[in-house]
């Protein structure tokens, strides 16, 4: 029997872990969606997750879990996006050192806000090399804990509390359909619900010019990600050896989007249903539009992933 | 005693008149927010309400009090706003006409939006005079009934079961700050609220540049709104006859915002508290940020009324 990087055990216990540390995010309706997309849609809210992203589950279960030897050595991770606050932000909960390396392109204002939740922010080149010199290094001096973004159990199990809130309220869901980009999110949510209901159907959301998990799932055969152009920056990285098994086997269909696919779902969730989500959380949305998932027979009730809202308001893509 | 446009009474049958028809709109917290505040604040979700605002409330509690010989004349408006869409639904859902006139320079966006509730546009020239005029001509032809924006007893209700819903759900509130134009919301909201909860304490905040809620209740007399010019679009009107001296008796104060301060707070509002909303809301988030309203003693837990969402996103203040 195949087994993955986690089970509903672990999720199980992330949700205790994280339990008031997290927030328990409510789900939302749209009338005018439901009528788009042609059946009921749940959105699942993690933009008002703290840090405003899902990200922070899995940060925060990771962080939660260590040792107080380990915790005492502080964590360190590479990241420009919502991991960086979000380890940023579970380190300053449990009262432990956190040393973010950040590429200098780095927005100023993420940067401030992983600094505002009182991390070390190291600089470093912006590329995928440079980054990992600096966390070797940083490990080296410190002592701190590696926390990757999505390739981690501990991360995973995380990001699996977001399935275990959908069931509870919605236990009637034929499916559930959520963004992928590293696959921290699809895999956690997967392995949750497919454990607690075996018959729910799981779909995962990509960008058509990130598309490393649609044509690994269509090969079956993993394919890293080169060159991915997309507004959806939260989904710019390929599968990891942890995530990739899990989409291959337990994931029904990976539903690819076109980038005018995104920003228009993206600007109907904000004026139809007035939530306010990032280019990565449209990637769902739009997904669900598409004609290829409308087609989609036994779908009565989708659970759609909202994964967060951190948008820079000064460069909407409309 | 004094007695005012509605009673307690009416507001609990304006209640149950759009029960299943309006939304039950949900109450929000951000923690930035309330460190910014230096106290509690519980949102009132108002841009959840159908058409993306609280006018829905009492557009729909006129529309369905209405006799069934009197709303098979249909009803007639004019409004560029939240309310010709607010009344259009409202028409709809009792599937009766509703004639909406609207000034030529309205935006097409709008008028979409009302046409596809299925009224009847009528275009006119942008003056209060042309609009009013035009009006009484629809009414002339078609004997449909008149139901004004807020200086209307059944409108003014309707907007009341936004406190009915609030203190529903806090009763431990200290106060409610709701903006205020017309004044339909904040006379309803402050009679709902004074009658259920005596000791709540009712705050309005008017944009500086549309200030005659501000200057009537300094001299104690109604002055007219001249020539404003603020983003804040719902805020524009004078108070009438029916909201003025409910503001005048029961509101303790009216904090004024310049529009850098409602640009900050709706900037704020969205990229803290990830809630879309309207500037004629800001208006409200930036009165409990002002240090006046910051200095006043004995507020612990402050309800804000965000009154919409519908903003132009194309064309965003910042």
């Amino acid at each position: 029997m195949q087994t993955y990087a986690i089970t509903l055990d672990d999720v199980k216990a992330a949700a205790r872990r994280i339990e008031g540390i997290a927030h328990r995010t409510p789900t939302f309706t749209c009338a005018t969606l439901d009528q788009l997309a042609g059946r009921s849609l749940y959105f699942k809210c993690e933009q008002w997750q703290r840090v405003g992203a899902f990200k922070f589950r899995g940060a925060c279960n990771a962080v939660m879990k260590l040792s107080d030897a380990d915790a005492a050595r502080g964590v360190v991770t590479h990241s420009s996006g919502n991991h960086a606050q979000a380890l940023a932000l579970a380190a300053k909960q449990r009262g432990i050192p956190a040393h973010i390396v950040m590429p200098s392109n780095a927005t100023p204002v993420k940067r401030k806000a992983v600094e505002g939740y009182g991390a070390n922010v190291i600089e470093c080149e912006p590329t995928l090399i440079a980054r990992e010199v600096t966390v070797a290094r940083v490990q080296a001096q410190t002592g701190a804990i590696l926390i990757p973004p999505f390739n981690h159990p501990d991360v995973i199990a995380g990001q699996g509390t977001v399935a275990l809130e959908m069931l509870a309220d919605l236990p009637e869901l034929d499916a559930i359909i959520a963004p992928i980009g590293g696959g921290g999110l699809m895999a956690g949510v997967t392995l949750a619900a497919k454990a607690l209901k075996p018959t729910i159907r799981l779909f995962a959301a990509e960008p058509l010019n990130a598309d490393d998990a649609a044509r690994s799932f269509a090969r079956k055969e993993f394919v890293p990600q080169t060159d991915p152009k997309t507004i959806a920056d939260g989904l710019l990285t390929s599968m990891g050896d942890l995530t990739w098994p899990v989409v291959r086997d337990l994931v029904e269909a990976v539903i690819t989007v076109r980038e005018d696919e995104i920003v228009a779902a993206m600007r109907l969730t904000w004026e139809r249903a007035k939530l306010l989500i990032e280019p990565s959380s449209a990637v769902a949305v739009a997904a669900v539009l598409t004609p290829a998932f409308r087609d989609l027979p036994g779908l009565k009730q989708v659970g759609v992933v909202l994964s967060g809202g951190n948008v820079n308001l000064d460069r909407l893509p409309w």
